[in-house]
């Protein structure tokens, strides 16, 4: 994977863009565990994974953690570079969660292209708004508490119905019985997903950790 | 206050590009208690705030309200123009706190503009970057719930040692008081003097809402 893959608007970029980028972008690694960036480190510059798995993450000052949200294979990570704007100013942990390649820009050199392209302004733009947007969902998830719950309850139901543990439904459908949006459903059992509760597939939802479903809606 | 004085980088943007935006552009007011925009809306525009003050909050399913950020005279609200940016996904509400004066500025334009000019894209992702910075230190406040009690109990008692409800103090020392960034006691002053409790000015810290310390202090 190339970091072309990586913009889909790289053929807006001239030739002497593609190749500064190009020029300051070099292949890494870092082994499961590895701390990629954190708030008080010196800026790192953009990551582009291909393949493994990032997890970004706060800290309180008890140590305490929480997980902001996860990237995966052919996603970008932009608050490792939070020095190309200035107005981004929060402290964030970057650690690969699993082993993971990555292509890395350096900051000087994305941002300069940057400030003269307006598809790479806008594109970066369109990134930091999905960055946004997870935040702003953990923080409804935070607040009231209560969807991640009704989801869980409502797929153990389901599978007492069915009798079994795979459940051939839409998310359009999980929606209307719960009064909530597609979208909503979507997001959150794709985050069950990742939390490796659930499972999913074309029309299917499948229970693969029970226990911790169950322990969810008893929270 | 005319839309230049909004963009710091109105120079940078041709004149068909100024006269484009100058015509999509209208003034308009708000009395207290006006919703401007909500997330089930369609998109409303660029709000640039003339005078007054916005508040932009989410509601739980069940209606209990949290502040996300205000905004005040010559701030930008960007996101009651969310279409202008397909990947941001989330429900806010605008309302205007106070009577509130401001330009509209319609999306299309807006969007047509950004999409040609990297300087206004550029300015853009400044604006949502300072928003979602905003959002970050909610978060924390949220999930930690700590540095604002500390510093509503630091602030009392030094009072209380000076005898005085005005304290000579910079954010600096309060911060060492405190072992934290000056830039985090800055920010949470911010938020004392936008909640009334506290009067900010130069290397002074006037305490006007002992009840409203004392009650946070103690949460």
């Amino acid at each position: 994977m190339e970091i072309q893959n990586f913009f889909p608007v790289w053929n807006k970029l001239s030739h002497p863009q593609q190749e500064l980028l190009r020029q300051h972008t070099t292949a890494r690694s870092a082994s499961k565990g590895t701390i990629l960036y954190s708030g008080s480190t010196e800026c790192t510059g953009l990551i582009l994974i291909k393949s493994g798995q990032l997890r970004a993450y706060i800290l309180s000052p008890e140590g305490r953690e929480i997980t902001v949200y996860r990237l995966f294979e052919r996603d970008i990570c932009l608050l490792s570079a939070s020095c190309i704007m200035r107005s981004l100013q929060f402290e964030i942990t970057i650690e690969a969660e699993k082993d993971t390649d990555f292509l890395l820009i350096l900051p000087d050199a994305y941002r300069q292209i940057m400030e003269e392209s307006a598809p790479l302004a806008n594109f970066t733009n369109e990134v930091m708004a999905s960055r946004f947007s997870d935040v702003m969902w953990l923080i409804e998830q935070v607040m009231w508490k209560s969807f991640d719950k009704r989801l869980a309850k409502f797929l153990l139901e389901e599978s007492v119905i069915e009798n079994s543990d795979q459940l051939k439904i839409t998310h359009e459908a999980i929606g209307n019985h719960l009064g909530s949006p597609r979208e909503v459903v979507t997001r959150m059992l794709r985050y069950f997903q990742n939390e490796g509760m659930v499972k999913l597939s074309r029309g299917r939802v499948i229970l693969i950790d029970r226990d911790q479903l169950n322990a969810l809606q008893d929270t």
